[in-house]
């Protein structure tokens, strides 16, 4: 296998942006190419899952590849639910890595306010498992309602603990630019104070409002290439060293113990390998908090913390910026937002500007190693990415 | 690169199928893992268009996969349209050429039958540019009613010429048991006699209900691996040598010469280059018939016969099994059926056991060297391939 780096990044605001959803790719990718120095490309993966669906648009990568004028270069869409972004690097990985392509963009877009948000939330949860699942009108909100109280009830994490995750990532955001909600928020009137249940109502009880991502349009760009490629451009020199993925059973009830998120511990587990890091090597993650609970699981699954202590880190302050780990210094789903087919691109483009040292007032000192979780499904299919700084 | 080796096919029949998305797919998956001896996988990439919108089931790699019980290995999605099916199998090449897996599946799948055939027309329009095609009220028949009407003035392309694609590739599907449409059909009955307007009606001028392929729901399947795993496994070894792709504009109108398929040109001839033959050298070839007029085209594009003399070869009988480069001896998707994501892995299947020798009576002696052709959008996005017998 042939190293990859990313030679650029692009991304637009995540928010409700009033453009077609070609044109919000269109918008990341010609940063991405700027970013790069590029005009040309040998080749786009186009992460999207709702085109065919909420926007009346599908071969996404032939529209998109034709709009930037970059034909004949060829083009797919990769799908994998809320990890398609991941999953659209990984392909775009093995192009460069496999020699069937020198530079290969990953584009990565969304475009869910065409449909309101209970449409939406409907839209995605046709992911769930139909027989089990989506039939009886589960959706992505009700099934991490339910694996919150049992987290809750085993491990002792509380509604103060959600509010935590809430309160970090929402303060990070605030030095985002591109981060959909930008409002800092604090205890006082989210969980206490006479306003907190108009401020914060429930929307699948334990979870409350701020502790659900908004739904957001956006897009985001990430180019691969081969290290000639690289090292010709001239950007600091960010490797993706580590690419690990895993799946689990589709209905979120056959897991022996649903607490456990054993895809993500395996796609971590298998990204680090690759790369030939530890979890204490890392230096700053971005970890899919589509719902507060699951940044604090996931940073025990990763192997951040033991088992059903990631609440007590995150206690102490252990990931915040400045931290002993800083977990989503973007804002992550929660703050940054969740524009399903660009998430998991805009992960690894927060990672990229952190490894790069141009990630401004939200900067972690000295970040060399760079670890990303997409979360697809209710966690059956987990894509994990490792990016480390050369040189 | 390592080379790749097919190492189990499987199919459904393409026809109206009584069985969930998932269900189908796993048909066609199960089948191929009994013929390769295995019950194992690294990966799976299914291929399918309108999973989100027909069918209310969205990350299907990651129902697949839990569906089959092969968790925990990754799953995606691959949507290019109409060429979703070779694009999945460009991306299980590069898989296991990278070194990221050992052994690839690929399952197309598609249910189209669940909606009426207007709206499966409809959604299967949603890859026509927004803009300048589907707003209009463009759909895939009429773009190829007016590309037929521009071959016809230019080349002197009749209607009979036509009708003859679809006799004969009807004539093949007789000896395809998973074929669609096992109806023998003759000039008189659909061109000529009394009853031939009623037989064949217009569809889109000059295109009639015979030079259109019907809407399948179906699935194939092909398993990929390295030289090591086919060597062990023991089946005939089948290679896939050769994976080119290009596009084109993705609006019709705004080619030079819209009466050259560029994409299709460029696309064969760099998967011709990578396997190292020429067009002179491929012993038979899946094209793209969704309109009889597209397989004319292609079998000048990639180059069996000179630009505009392809419908003079059809009439000498050289397309037919038997003759000097045998089409669609599966029936192409006139008769085998489309669909739509299943196509390109059906066309491979179809190569592969040619190759192999297991055919049947639809079998071209001494098969060698297989291409296809899977025609994405109305030609923006084209996949071809090139399987080589070894040994």
């Amino acid at each position: 296998m042939r190293d990859v780096f990313v030679v650029g990044v692009g991304i637009t605001s995540f928010t409700r942006l009033e453009y077609p959803l070609i044109e919000i790719g269109a918008f990341a990718s010609v940063r991405a190419m700027l970013d790069a120095g590029l005009d040309r490309i040998d080749h786009l993966y186009v992460a999207n899952m709702g085109g065919g669906r909420v926007n009346n648009q599908t071969a996404l990568g032939s529209a998109l590849i034709d709009h930037l004028s970059l034909c004949p270069a060829g083009a797919e869409t990769i799908e994998n639910g809320p990890a398609s972004g991941a999953s659209a690097i990984k392909t775009g990985y093995m192009a460069v890595a496999s020699g069937m392509h020198d530079v290969a963009m990953v584009t990565g877009v969304e475009r869910m306010s065409e449909v309101n948000n209970l449409e939406a939330t409907d839209f995605v949860a046709t992911l769930t498992h139909p027989l089990a699942e989506n039939i009886y009108g589960v959706t992505l909100p009700s099934l991490a309602g339910m694996f919150t109280r049992m987290y809750m009830e085993k491990y002792g994490v509380t509604s103060r603990h959600l509010a935590m995750v809430a309160i970090k990532n929402h303060q990070h955001a605030l030095h985002n630019p591109f981060a959909h909600v930008r409002q800092q928020i604090t205890m006082d009137g989210i969980l206490d104070g006479p306003d907190a249940m108009t401020n914060n109502p429930f929307v699948s009880d334990p979870l409350r409002f701020f502790d659900c991502c908004p739904v957001s349009d956006g897009a985001a760009c990430l180019i691969l290439a081969t290290g000639d490629v690289a090292k010709k451009l001239g950007k600091p020199l960010v490797r993706l060293s580590g690419v690990g993925q895993a799946t689990d059973t589709h209905a979120v009830h056959e897991r022996e113990d649903p607490t456990n998120l054993l895809a993500v511990r395996g796609a971590a587990a298998k990204a680090m390998a690759m790369a030939g890091v530890k979890p204490s090597d890392v230096s700053v993650a971005e970890l899919h908090d589509a719902f507060t609970i699951l940044e604090i699981v996931e940073s025990e699954e990763v192997g951040f913390f033991k088992k059903g202590e990631g609440h007590l880190a995150l206690e102490r302050g252990l990931t915040k910026i400045g931290g002993q780990i800083p977990i989503n210094t973007s804002g992550g789903l929660k703050a940054k937002g969740h524009p399903v087919g660009a998430t998991g691109v805009g992960q690894a483009h927060e990672l990229v500007l952190q490894l790069r040292g141009e990630a401004g007032k939200r900067q972690v000192t000295n970040a060399k190693i760079g670890l990303s979780v997409n979360f697809g499904g209710f966690g059956n299919n987990v894509v994990s990415l490792v990016f480390t700084k050369e040189g």
